[in-house]
């Protein structure tokens, strides 16, 4: 299987997720192989954008048969780091914050909660599914101490670019970002804004559409 | 301005939600116009794509100024239907839907949350920022009698089927899905996934790679 050396495009990088959800639903099927036509009509991407992004990875494709998604799967996970271990802390306790403490997706993506955060002197020391709210003051030291690789930032808007230059300053490689602020990081910080409001914008637009019909 | 009378396809219902963040934020800066250039350095996508996409809006653009971020920013709303008021529930009051209330996303996209239920007898009658928690047996002639547009479903993965389909009899136009649970909805209703992890997928990949370089 030949692959491409290069660094994946941040273009097919934003596709990734989307074959992982695909492909973990398929794996739990009887299917063992899926045509790039099949896989246009579940993503909704066209079939030859699919192979041309599948080919990126290597040959999982066999002829009249399509691609082998358990190979496919594997791949891809190695593909998005999901084998590795990243370290993560969330920083903000708040409604989002806690929901984010009980969110069950970080094992399958490789990530370990590490520590939770909070500047309210009400939640610091309250225990919220075994993790311990602890003072943001603490913050900056566990970062390095601990060598947490990414935070989820769930913090009030007015003070995510400050609580972001600290995690900065302690050597964060990226943000997962709720705040819904643009925030400043140099280039080597990776920044990701999750936007939480997102399916909200399409629903909206197609309900006007069939209004509007 | 001429405008394409078509529906717009879903790719590019994909990319609105995009365009709006950013216009947003250019709105309150001092900028008045933006060039499709710029436009492609902000959302990550081509400059050619994107004077397709706006061009299929009407014509905002100023030769040599580029568009004007407070028409394309107001045509936008009126196309993604946000100038509309649509009615919404959230279904499941755990910690997801709990964070889900608080939300601050709904007016500026035209929502109006109007009741949260759950089956959890500890839940039921519980006032969180001023919503009572009802219960989920009066959801159906709920979501009827009051002619909700879009419920937010945030229960446990067994039972989303159960609820999507109560949901449908009552006569639900869309589903904010956050369960990552395959829900079979028929044709004439809209299923939105709210993929929270998302952005940890990206941050996973874009790390891997750079240990790999």
């Amino acid at each position: 299987m030949e692959k491409n050396s290069e660094t994946i495009p941040d273009i097919i990088v934003k596709r990734l997720p989307v074959y992982f959800k695909h492909l973990k639903k398929l794996k739990k099927s009887t299917k063992e192989y899926i045509s790039s036509y099949e896989l246009a009509e579940l993503t909704g991407f066209s079939s030859s954008l699919i192979r041309k992004d599948l080919s990126y990875f290597g040959n999982f494709g066999r002829k009249s048969y399509g691609y082998d998604i358990y190979c496919l799967f594997q791949e891809l996970n190695i593909i998005m780091g999901f084998n590795y271990t990243k370290k993560l802390i969330i920083v903000g306790a708040g409604h989002l914050g806690q929901a984010l403490i009980y969110n069950k997706g970080y094992q399958e993506r490789g990530y370990e909660l590490k520590a939770v955060f909070d500047k309210n002197p009400k939640l610091i020391g309250l225990y919220i599914n075994e993790f311990e709210i602890l003072n943001i003051e603490q913050m900056l030291k566990f970062v390095k101490k601990e060598e947490i690789d990414i935070a989820a930032l769930t913090v009030p808007q007015g003070a995510a670019q400050k609580i972001t230059n600290l995690l900065i300053e302690a050597g964060i490689k990226g943000i997962w970002d709720f705040t819904e602020v643009p925030l400043k990081v140099p280039e080597d910080v990776l920044l990701e804004e999750q936007h939480i409001n997102e399916g909200l914008c399409k629903l909206s637009c197609k309900i006007n559409q069939n209004i509007e019909e």
